[in-house]
């Protein structure tokens, strides 16, 4: 299918602002408008009102909405473009505010732009989601400083607590149910990355999780090993006992009852799989990691890292945590740190008393003495979209038109809490997510980038985005 | 048999004498020389000055003798009383320091000798060991008052280093080899306490103990859960695999060979055993355990405590240790310290080679990509002596005469450092380790006391051991 003119024409004109856009991103980045820094408050508001701004000038009508949830969470913003009910409307959400730095490990201040010969624009924020943003706003400005009418109806739900695990964006969502979340046809997000640097993608599932702290206590005071070592029963080896039987030598979750929740892999979804353009080599370099614990294929490989639930565990430790490694007690506490990733069609309710069940029998067989608290910390729900949507149809032309490569179709090992609200809202709304940095990007880390190619491609796309959903059905 | 005549002498001496031996412990509790406090050392130097005018007075010969192993390590005190050759030579080591306090953990000044209501007097040093060691000193007092003619020879060697692991006292004892070594009949040391309050008791053996790190790396930075859970071998969980696979469900150690070394229960063991009179109640109330591991009678329990091997878990963490038990990573490195309680015949480095070995066919069947570490930090070996040597048979006659009833006869699960070095340099002689001190002393903890009836009949028993030592053959 060619790509129509007037997209050819966006792409003429994205290319002859490479230096404006670069400049745009750049007076973004320096706001460091850190969510979690409370001190950095003031950044967050100055952010807030830059874009409010930039949405007025390009035709928004803007309104800055605070929740009633708790206060001091700075307001979100809801923007609209366009009200013609012939149009699709779709509804785009994102945030301003970026993620704490360490900032000597950056190789320069952060919160100043770098554009460096290897092609990448450095900065907190380019990746996540500073650069994806004006991404979407340059696609819609193109438009008009063409004179083309856009395509569809936008809507826009900007908010700065992202970072902060959305706090807040429950309750604005439901008070906007009936309002602002009305007529709505579909729904995008820019978040996430490429699988390595290569290929672009399309996001349509993630996993959730659930985590976990375990306590096992039952002495009253820590005993000597000497004296009391081979007739009491330590807290602390019955804890890694324990938490040793919830996974096979594999590492594979053997909580009874658990995989009969799980979606089974479908045809349809292997034939995603087979059709993955990825280097296997070079997404293992860039994790670190010397062999994959599933030593099969790369399908495989992702489908443990994608679609199949995982353990983690990340702490185990005496209460309080021993301050001597010389000593040899046998403390009287012990605690864990686990977390469960869940699949569709797994909830965290269910996990979570599956596991209860589980620890208590496993407990109960060793015929300990000691008492085990188990208590879930937090969850999110797995998510799946459906990729056949018209919504992810349009993003597949727009991607392979763009790319001259059809996208790859994955999932991510990571859940997003706010995707998670939007769909709880609006269950009926398609939401697709749209990555548009690549592997290199370095979201939440040290020296946080974004490749010019994804940044103006990334424009590109989603100018073209817009056409193609004006015609998808 | 009948209490010789000299001996019931010496009983009503000491009984006259309970204020002024009071006074005395009063004198060298008020010296606090804890020798791991380096800014103590006047007061540890204090301390040998006082024996030694003390030893010097009851007509000890005393040389204060330095150790070349390392500099700062304060004098040992030889004591020599008695070259008789028609007697037995009596050599008995203790030692004068004593353990750090935690000074607002007590009810007063640790200092300050406090005789309570209850028949104790607490302060730090009345158990272990300026109270058994006055004990010994009373009782050659009071034949000397009596003006009856010691019945053995006597030498003493007494150290300030005890409670830091008797830094140096190897190096000591063999340069002391083919001197002040010569000529030992038989040795005694007052070290340990009471299996609980009411019955005395003989020490015959006590277990070994080597001790562990274990360390599994393999990743080169913490990594994110949601995004690796699934593909990547845990380092943490590796960890506790392995450590978890030392035991089996009961906590028995299951590491292939260990036990071919173990000496067998004999029926002489069994009997020893089975005439033990001990509350098992009041014991297991004592040390706050609900419930015994192994859920069978007193004598396996005990057993399990002292002459069956342990496992121990004393710690488990990341590297380096977790600060944030919240966030969800998979820790790159995990290190655990456990050690491994050892008894007759066994070997610290036999054993080393059995765990290094089953560790590392565990991890080579798991198939981990990860690398471990195992380091074997220190070591002691289990100590067992005849206990029907005549050294033995005179203490149980001792005590059988001053307590009323035939001491227990036990082993301990905690190893003594001096001990074993005496054995090392004098193979072929026999060990008495004759506890004065009750259950309820607690040693090395806070609130240390010894009651009265301890302290009295302890220097009772020295005497009648002295007179028993003489005829025993």
């Amino acid at each position: 299918m060619p790509i129509p003119s007037q997209v050819v024409k966006c792409y003429k004109y994205i290319d002859s602002q490479q230096k404006k856009f670069i400049e745009e991103l750049r007076e973004l980045v320096k706001i460091p408008n850190i969510s979690s820094n409370s001190s950095a408050r003031n950044h967050v508001d100055s952010a807030i009102k830059w874009l409010q701004a930039r949405l007025v000038r390009t035709g928004f009508a803007v309104e800055l909405k605070n929740t009633h949830y708790k206060t001091n969470i700075p307001p979100v913003i809801l923007a609209t473009l366009g009200n013609d009910r012939r149009k699709k409307t779709l509804l785009y959400y994102c945030h301003l505010d970026v993620f704490k730095v360490q900032s000597d490990k950056w190789g320069a201040d952060p919160f100043v732009l770098r554009e460096e010969k290897n092609g990448r624009l450095y900065g907190r924020g380019t990746a996540k989601m500073k650069g994806p943003l004006l991404c979407f706003l340059h696609a819609v400005d193109t438009y008009q400083a063409l004179g083309i009418n856009l395509p569809i109806n936008i809507k826009i739900i900007c908010e700065s607590m992202n970072e902060c695990k959305s706090l807040g964006i429950a309750e604005m969502l439901q008070s906007l149910r009936t309002g602002f979340l009305t007529n709505i046809d579909c729904m995008l997000m820019t978040d996430g990355q490429w699988t390595g640097n290569t290929y672009a993608c399309i996001l349509y599932g993630c996993r959730g999780v659930c985590y976990f702290n375990l306590t096992i206590e039952g002495l009253i005071e820590d005993l000597d090993s000497g004296e009391y070592g081979g007739i009491v029963q330590e807290p602390l080896q019955d804890l890694i006992y324990i938490v040793n039987h919830l996974v096979d030598k594999s590492g594979t979750l053997v909580i009874p009852g658990l995989d009969k929740d799980m979606a089974q892999v479908t045809p349809d979804e292997e034939k995603i799989y087979s059709q993955l353009k990825l280097n296997i080599d070079e997404y293992r370099k860039d994790s670190g990691i010397r062999k994959f614990s599933h030593d099969t294929s790369l399908s495989q490989s992702l489908m443990h890292a994608w679609r199949y639930p995982s353990f983690n565990l990340h702490y185990v430790n005496t209460v309080p945590p021993c301050e001597c490694p010389v000593n040899l007690k046998i403390p009287k506490t012990a605690q864990a740190r686990f977390s469960i990733r869940i699949v569709p069609d797994q909830t965290p309710e269910k996990v979570c008393r599956l596991i209860c069940d589980h620890l208590n029998n496993v407990l109960k067989l060793r015929n300990s003495p000691n008492r085990a608290r188990l208590r879930m910390e937090d969850s999110l729900r797995p998510w799946i979209a459906d990729y056949r949507h018209w919504n992810y149809e349009a993003a597949k032309l727009a991607s392979r038109q763009v790319y001259k490569d059809p996208a790859n179709l994955v999932r991510e090992g990571n859940s997003y809490r706010a995707l998670l609200e939007f769909q709880q809202i609006m269950p009926k709304t398609n939401i697709l997510l749209l990555p548009l940095v690549s592997g290199e990007a370095n979201i939440h880390k040290d020296e946080e980038c974004i490749t010019l190619r994804c940044y103006m491609e990334g424009t590109k796309l989603i100018a073209n985005y817009f056409y193609n959903l004006s015609i998808s059905q």
